[in-house]
């Protein structure tokens, strides 16, 4: 059997006790025996300013650098104003610059929502996708992953506490399993 | 006469140079008598992060402040990977915080959106539209503003070089004065 | 007192017993007395084809005079495949053509979606407001009207059986009310 | 060498001199020899209303018979009112229904949005998108293909003028063709 998939998940919020971070956490031990899911923390990159782009930060370039070795990319993000977060969105604008150099080029994705309303974050999700067009990153597509009520997801050991949702999120991720091998860089 | 509006200026890039920055300069002296643009930074705002609510920094107070006390928001922006930029995002995020005190409620608004491209940012501006649904911002629907083209747009003093793009811009801000009389909170 | 505001309101599906079509009848009767709430039906609309344009169909020409009566538009719509239902979308393709005579222009707007699953139509709410730029509808903002559960809404009369759900819509149209005052062409 | 794929096009414009028509004749010359395009009619399709699920027309039957012995799916398409025309909004949600048996399901899809102005099709493109995730069609990213002056575009032949706008087109259908064999059903 070949090496397992290098997964990157990116989470949206940076609140320490995030039920996004608790999700990606979830999904870890959910994933399937080809993918190895591992976070990358972004709260500690500076904002995208095009004036750095011939001296990058430290954290810019170990953050490119982590994605460039990646094979695939997770996101887990909650909504903020209707709209991607902040933190997540200047993630995704680091890795595209400098022009004609962005670290996301072709790396298959996807992409799960999560909020405690019902919406389970709808407009990040769709917003997120819009972005990936243009960063040429193969979106997985169905099952479309809208997870409400959050903050009622996990039971103590933080695993996902409701059979059916942990039945949805084990098969999302062995569907994003099959799009990585359909759609990896060859 | 009564006093000009207060119309703040915020510009969606961090560069020095930014194409935008100078669209924002150039719109405050083409500002009718009914308005005061100024541009308020958000260059050093720190990303958002929830954690902070209760120990907000220096610079989220400032910024909260100013916002607080104007009467109306032009959003001048270019586009980054189809979407918002991250520090415009940043902004948005840290104004709509904590919960319940978010200080864009009810200021009408208004986009300009800017690219060098043809498209002129036709992401970014309806994107930003969506987060200002939530956040109660009035905005101005006609004329909309996509500015192609925005590297040639300047003369060798920063105004507006083409006589079309200028009256454009004129009636763009005088449009935005009426909008900004008949939705101001009262 | 002055004549309650003419406001159109357009129902998104076609199907005879659709629950927004019964969201719709009831807000009728919720009306405060500042608006008279009457919808007017699009489902005979032929296509959009603009080699119709200089011999529109009898049923155009119905349509776009009755919207060029009124003084508001209200839409209620589900949403079909993320977005806006095709019958909707034909008809404010159809009221705003031929070029230049729009029937929508400076008319002020609001939306309600409404689904039967919990994300209450954000897709098409918000794939809606994105035309209505276009089309000069000024829009409100708040409250966001999203009504997940749809079918379960009704009482045996039609009404609105829940209360919260009822107090929340009769403050809607009094806003609503209120925005078509400041908006209105003058 | 094995039978090249069954790429349906659908054509957002019902116009008869439609630039969009004239982009599809003109694609249909410029494809590879692994596609096989071909114009789908969808100015006949009946307003989709769910009423008439189990007594579909004859021309929603025969339309969902061909999409799905259709390999994939090009969409060529103008923008009205910022979003999809109405006649292609239709097609799609014709093609979804009933709920269980839609005729979209897993197919690969590429879209083309044209216009004569500047800005070619953007939210028409995005918009689509959006609709496809839903209804599972996994969708080509790079290159995006939006094509402003589409009214100068052509030759007196009907061929595309444009030397660059031409290798462009020609590298957009081998890209698919080649996301086409990644992604179809197996």
């Amino acid at each position: 059997m070949s090496d397992p998939r290098d997964v990157v998940v990116l989470v949206g919020s940076l609140r320490k006790e995030s039920y996004n971070r608790k999700l990606a956490k979830a999904l870890i031990a959910l994933a399937p025996a080809q993918l190895r899911l591992e976070i990358v923390e972004i709260g500690s990159l500076e904002l995208y300013n095009q004036d750095l782009d011939d001296k990058p930060t430290q954290a810019w370039t170990a953050f490119r650098d982590r994605i460039r070795r990646a094979d695939a990319v997770l996101f887990v993000t909650p909504e903020y104003n209707r709209s991607v977060p902040a933190p997540l969105k200047n993630a995704i604008d680091v890795g595209s610059r400098p022009y004609g150099s962005s670290v996301w080029d072709g790396k298959p994705g996807a992409i799960i929502s999560a909020s405690p309303g019902a919406i389970g974050g709808f407009g990040a999700n769709h917003h997120l996708r819009q972005s990936l067009v243009f960063l040429n990153i193969p979106i997985l597509q169905q099952p479309e992953a809208y997870i409400g009520g959050v903050d009622k997801l996990f039971d103590e050991q933080g695993g996902i506490a409701n059979e059916s949702t942990k039945g949805f999120l084990g098969k999302f991720l062995t569907t994003f399993a099959g799009w990585i091998e359909r759609n990896a860089p060859r």
